[in-house]
């Protein structure tokens, strides 16, 4: 996979140096290329701004450097081989950043990503490689960055680590959050390792049994905790099906019931199918 | 402000030399410490992870050495004059980290942060330092990393740029997706600068008029129009107070309706109040 970054923080991408896809990259899996945007400012003060037309707070990234880097971005990466790539455009505005996307993005073989600063980039630059390629304008969260950059190694974190080959042995996807399976869309219980006790506190006992059912069971409950507690959303999104008798009986212990379409809520009054 | 990372990833955190953040330490508005968790191991190997208790793959990161870091680190800070510290646990388990989150957490004197790798920390450690401080365990989003130091950075970035005095004139909050505010829950949209014409893309030609009301009133379309279209569901959770007549007719064009309770929803069956 190829990944070009244009940003005026060059610096700010070392982390891409750094773990997994820092490894990925040694092996030549990862292609990372990170191109200073203001190699292509012909000013003296290497000017990559402006004020916004029709006035208001901030500056507007400038259309002319943004299109010749690019350009030249994707230039070379044809040259080397590249084909197929996808403008990756980290905004606030954007659609958001989900596991599922993540997924989408593994599967292409390029990625250039174009991470703003201050008011965010001519939407002129957009609209131009939308007739190229197909583009990406995503937000990581309900949240306001100083920049797009933190959103690139976020983005190329959760994409690079589901390129086949690049976990080791001491990860794995089965049983993460957002995964895909029986735990799709529950957040993920306490773990534990030794020694059994640690100032003054033990383990639950259960992990100690060696009873894979009841240790399957004990996770899916903490679990089920887990989510209704931190992300009621999520439990409220979900297909009833995948509740079985025991989720059920848990949830209703956390005063979760399910109303009339058959989704659980934690409404105390919803009515009992 | 105080900022402790303790991480097995040191070299990741480089970005908090860089940009709004390397600023803010260049001046001595943040304090930043970053520890490198292998510091606190006392083996051959300097291990920080062992198997999970109940079995099951992927490794979680043992108890010891982040009690021993964690103990120094804030022992360091109260020695020179920190205070008030809380624990921030970046894991795809927490409560979304959102704008609000930002806030409240700058607002705090001291923050401390333990990014994990593998299946997370013993959860003892975070049952430990909650008997001493708050503790905040959040997610950045709906993704899975390989770990949680590029959440640190998103996190610490989204906070310290809310740290009075830490924005240029360049930048602003103002108009910032997802600040309180007019434009509370929409999506700011597109901006242009100059020049006028570019790759044969004009710009609209309301943003020429020097009519600010006009201008103001495109810019509310624009963002109505993006944010319907990239999160519908910041539409539906909206107070239908906050739209105006003009609103309302632009919402209308762009197929949503008020349901019975007023609030808008994109169902074209919905009733017309």
């Amino acid at each position: 996979m190829r990944l070009d970054v244009v940003t005026i923080f060059p610096e700010y991408l070392e982390p891409l140096n750094v773990s997994l896809v820092g490894k990925a990259r040694a092996r030549g899996q990862l292609d990372v290329r990170v191109h200073d945007l203001r190699d292509w400012t012909y000013d003296r003060h290497n000017t990559v701004d402006d004020t916004p037309y029709g006035g208001g707070p901030g500056m507007v990234m400038k259309t002319e450097p943004w299109g010749a880097a690019l350009d030249d971005a994707l230039a070379d990466g044809y040259e080397h081989g590249a084909h197929g790539p996808v403008l990756v455009v980290p905004t606030p505005s954007g659609r958001p950043f989900t596991q599922e996307l993540a997924v989408e993005l593994s599967e292409r073989p390029w990625l250039v990503f174009t991470p703003a600063r201050y008011e965010g980039i001519d939407r002129r630059v957009v609209d131009e490689y939308a007739t190229r390629m197909p583009v990406y304008e995503v937000s990581i969260g309900d949240y306001v960055l100083a920049g797009g950059e933190a959103a690139v190694l976020v983005i190329t974190e959760a994409v690079a680590r589901l390129l086949p080959g690049v976990l080791g042995n001491a990860e794995s996807h089965r049983d993460d959050s957002f995964a895909p399976g029986a735990m799709a869309s529950l957040l993920e219980g306490p773990v534990y390792t030794k020694p059994p006790e640690w100032r003054d506190r033990g383990i639950p006992e259960v992990l100690l049994s060696g009873h894979h059912g009841k240790i399957a069971r004990w996770r899916r409950d903490e679990a089920l905790r887990r989510t209704t507690a931190n992300r009621p959303d999520l439990i409220e999104r979900c297909d009833p099906a995948v509740f079985d008798k025991k989720d059920r009986e848990m949830l209703s212990i956390l005063g979760w019931r399910p109303g009339p379409d058959g989704r659980f809520g934690r409404n105390p009054e919803a009515v009992e199918e």
